[in-house]
């Protein structure tokens, strides 16, 4: 049934989809976007899909006042405002009647009109600071600073800013990093114009969802923090521009920032297919449905893709066909405001997906480029990835005939693993996070991506911004939508073998030697500091130690999942929950220092950039710029705590994986 | 098989063993307990358990000086020391030659030398320290407090003396609590004589474990607290004294303590018997092994049971029978130090509990009088207890003939449910606290114990003095051994079905009408402040909501359960799955106020009484004693907080009881 699952899904059905989701704007909490929700909730019925429930949450969100403009001023030496930014963007050709395109903004910016001294920090990155504190000697404090996009996710620059003493913050993009060299700005090419800005959120909610309801799902009866107390709210004021505007700003600026906060309402579509043997484990394919503007990338090319997904399953189903596990199809709201539609619903349903949730594949933007495969997934799917797609025919020019996998390993190979394409570390970022880092539910991701080893420019040049069009996607990025059904085989073709398997698609040789390699990267930085290892008698020997039982313990493991009998329905069960478990055991209840609803022991969303993953992350975070802590014995002490936690987690994991009593 | 294995206990072994048992005192961190651990590992090998390992850890413990005896001095005006507290108990007869008797002491007492003032303080509950401190005026800080023992957990006692400012704290038995009327001190009567005192700990761990790892297994490798800090370790001096002591203590008094706390290695010893059917469901029998000094009752006539339960599954695997799930065999170590052995192992083996644990059934002392069965378990466990204890011949005198179900009824009959027994809430104070009240595996306790009604004393006489001896226990409290035959049937008769039975022998209605009690008794209590509910807007709507919803759910499960086709294994097993995650969905990682190891929503050990359970503990203590507290906004909405948390609990919790997918 793979064979026919996979020849069910076609590039011009997702072409359609994605332009009919792309002609109004659809940001979270207004009414087009729950029309969007109520049409795709007809349409994944139509499919065949055994029920789809529009699911709300009455969250926080932050939108510009109507009728006081957010901009920013230069004055003069008198206070006098002598240019102001632009208050929106030029529209893209075509949709000049559009209504309701939401300005540039900076979601749950803090209000306020600060006007002080502009200061600028390059990339707002904890670096960026600590250079100009530390080398240069500059102090921020009282100033307005001014960061461009880029490297790291906009709420760490807001952050940074804060925590610098900075009573504003102006992010703007550069063309260093939002154009592509001889390539025009969009309409004739896919570049940022001057006028385009990219709007998105400045929190820091380090996983908890909706701000005002921290751990617990935003419904009806749910007790609400009041609004000046929720989690991971700026509190300056912050406004991101596009260059036009940037050139002209001066020494003196004023923020003029009026955007309110709210609690609106938000819907999530479940769609489910009942599994046949096991309905009671559930693999999960979610990406999100709102976007800033039009969406044309960012999400509707992956929320295409994951509606022609859906239409195949249907099919199938219709043929009388069904998986073995469930499978369940979200369409999350709210995710470019803080991930809110997806942590909401998790919450909600924690007790359950943590009993049941086999794995979560993430569907935002199908492409970001049109260069070769990007995919960050948990050890465990490692080999799963390879397998898949060296059954999916490479769309690359030059690969005709090839397997996705050559050209994937051809145009990126792993820096860390002989012979194999790169797969990289789950950061956050994006709808994943709170089944990955809070419930410790296996996870990957994959979409079509860029050279990210020549092209130098962030994300996409028309990120977030009003540019973000069919046309754009269609002109400029994958004509054909080859891509696009690429990476519809690559997502479907995983959450398939995921439901369907009868021993579960999981490796955990695979989680054993990424830990090994995480183990050998943390004690190679700790290296640095050679002398206070030996001052404070600091050992990672029992880390080391417990990785060598859980590779010597995976090892057995899988000898004996080889030697299973398929017909034993029970002994396939118990060996599949032990695969299905390992990913939970890894979860620590007490969660990372200040950070309680990042609870992976292996992974974590960077502290210093949301976007990226870093491993080992307590001890990462402990070891982090230690030389500078006042109390040197205090800071090795919790050293050597992050030590032991991991040490007890590696272990405990491995305990999970031996034969049972 | 379960009547040959019901039959095949038998109260002259378990007197044997009691015997066997008690002949020494075992101390937690001493060799003799090692050696009884090795004794009980070699003789449960023996009885034919699949595997029986020591598994050890390295606490903080607590033992008297050597050399500096602790006791209380009176002191006269010039501070002449005019009377003092003796420094050990009147041996027993028989007893007078063996060494290593520990003195009464207050295990983890801070040390320390304190003089002044002594102030008599009833019980130190926290009723007690509000009357001293609101009604008489009497101001305790700077003081010496003398409490009775009774009525709460010592170590709530001391904690209620360092939040009123004491410096010390003195712990007497009087004879109002430790003597029956009418009934002769030990040797002729089972009485506390006037020279015996009480020893126990006095920590406020709230379910840490071990005082320096808290969340972690004390195991070689683990990051370690120094001991200054640990987890729940009393401030000030705290000693124990009998009532021919306190009879003498006067008005100004000085305390000599020099207990240390060391970390000393501990052994658990786990028996294990491999269920054939579903291995990877575990159903664990556990007490503790570890007493104060000979331990005749507490532990080893808990232990004593135990011992015969795993001799009667040894036989019967001997004739070829295996259990469908499998089970083991606890013997903790250092219980009395904070239920050290039995909270490490599951932090060691968490990850793996919370996939696999079905139940827990504790076995500490199997009896505390001789009148009627005591149980405390999970709702989920109350029809299979009644069911059980129908099966089961009453030991009772005038009950011949009848079952143990019906001399129980007669002699306590419940309060809130019609024509049943009495069960009472799980509180604390016992080895099952980390798997009920933090990971959420299902419940119950039962033993032997005293008329309730009528027996004013505290727990029984002699408790953890040098007078709980075999002798007490075969002279006065179950010369035949019947009770303790009873017990062991009890306790031995739920493992059984609970490892055996195909469909799991939980009911979930019952936990829908529990719940509903707790929330109608909490609504009652807020009803005590009508106006501020008015006020502050405080509605009970939502947890009632989702009782119902709980109730109707639950329903509904347990008619599909009626439907099930018992030969379709994976049915079952989901099913099963239910039943077993149902009552970890009642678990928050996120923990109650303060109390990070307390997790489950819907039971606490009383935050005034450790021994005691109370039910929507973070509502109850949300509104304890509101009234006095000086932001009323605040804490109602704390109250309001807390009701929510309720509410989504339950809510959640019913979730899992639909039918999945």
């Amino acid at each position: 049934m793979k064979a026919a699952f996979m020849a069910e899904m076609k590039a011009e059905n997702i072409k359609q989809f994605l332009y009919n989701f792309t002609q109004l704007p659809h940001l979270a909490g207004t009414k087009e976007n729950l029309h969007l929700a109520q049409q795709v909730q007809a349409e994944w019925k139509e499919f065949g899909l055994d029920s789809v429930q529009l699911v709300h949450y009455d969250v926080l969100l932050s939108y510009p006042d109507d009728t006081k403009p957010n901009y920013i001023s230069v004055i003069d030496e008198h206070g006098n405002e002598i240019f102001n930014t632009s208050l929106s963007e030029p529209p893209p050709p075509g949709y000049e009647a559009v209504r309701d395109v939401v300005p540039p903004y900076s979601a749950f910016s803090a209000q306020g009109m600060p006007e002080g001294e502009l200061v600028y920090v390059n990339y707002g990155r904890t670096e960026d600071f600590f250079k100009l504190e530390r080398e240069m000697g500059i102090n921020c404090t009282g100033k307005i600073v001014i960061a461009r996009y880029g490297k790291i996710f906009r709420g760490n620059k807001v952050k940074n800013a804060e925590l610098a003493g900075a009573k504003g913050i102006i992010l703007y993009s550069d063309p260093a990093d939002y154009c592509a060299p001889g390539v025009d700005p969009y309409p004739n090419g896919w570049n940022l114009p001057g006028g385009g800005a990219q709007r998105g959120n400045v929190l820091n909610l380090n996983g908890a969802g909706d701000p005002l309801t921290p751990g617990y799902p935003a419904k009806e009866y749910t007790y609400r923090l009041d609004k000046a107390s929720g989690v991971g709210l700026p509190k300056i004021p912050v406004h991101p521009i596009g260059y036009h505007d940037a050139e002209s700003l001066l020494r003196k600026v004023k923020m003029h920032i009026h955007s309110n906060n709210e609690i609106r309402r938000i819907y999530n579509v479940i769609g489910t297919i009942r599994g046949t043997v096991e309905p009671d484990r559930y693999v999960i394919l979610g990406g999100h449905r709102d976007s800033w503007v039009f969406g044309g990338i960012d999400p509707q090319s992956g929320a295409a893709v994951v509606h022609e997904i859906v239409r195949s399953f249907g099919k199938l189903k219709r043929k009388g066909w069904r998986p073995r596990r469930t499978v369940i199809f979200a369409s999350w709201d709210a995710e470019e405001f803080g991930l809110l539609g997806s942590t909401e619903w998790a919450e909600e349903n924690a007790k359950v997906l943590q009993a049941r949730g086999v794995a979560y594949i993430n569907a935002d933007s199908s492409i970001e480029g049109n260069y070769t495969l990007r995919v960050d997934c948990t050890p465990l799917m490692y080999r799963l990835v390879y397998s898949m797609t060296k059954e999916i025919p490479s769309p690359d020019e030059g690969f005709e005939g090839k397997s996705l996998y050559e050209s994937w390993y051809k145009k990126n190979p792993s820096r860390e693993y002989k012979d194999v394409p790169r797969i990289n570390k789950l950061g956050s970022g994006n709808d994943f996070e709170v089944f990955f880092q809070r419930l410790g539910i296996a996870s990957g991701r994959a979409r079509y991506s860029k050279n990210l080893n020549v092209e130098k420019y962030s994300s996409y040049p028309v990120y977030h911004s009003v540019y973000e069009t069919y046309e754009i996607v269609e002109r400029f990025y994958d004509p054909t939508f080859k891509n696009h059904l690429t990476v519809a085989k690559v997502r479907g073709g995983l959450v398939f073998e995921l439901a369907n398997s009868v021993v579960l698609p999981f490796d955990c040789r695979d989680y054993a030697s990424a830990v090994s390699n995480y183990a050998h990267i943390i004690y190679n930085l700790s290296r640095n500091h050679e002398e206070e290892l030996a001052t404070y008698n600091v050992s990672f020997d029992a880390l080391f130690s417990a990785v060598k039982n859980f590779t010597e313990v995976a090892a057995s493991f899988h000898e004996r999942l080889q030697q299973i009998d398929i017909n034993n329905l029970l002994a396939v069960r118990s060996l599949n929950d032990q695969l299905m478990f390992l990913e939970r055991a890894f979860i620590d209840p007490l969660g990372l220092p200040g950070r309680p609803f990042y609870r992976h022991v292996i992974f974590a969303p960077s502290s210093h950039n949301k976007y990226a993953g870093e491993s080992f992350p307590g001890i990462y975070d402990a070891m982090f710029d230690i030389e500078s802590k006042a109390d040197q014995h205090e800071a090795w002490e919790e050293v050597k705590r992050q030590i032991s936690i991991a040490a007890f987690t590696v272990q405990a994991a491995a305990e999970t994986l031996k034969e049972v009593a």
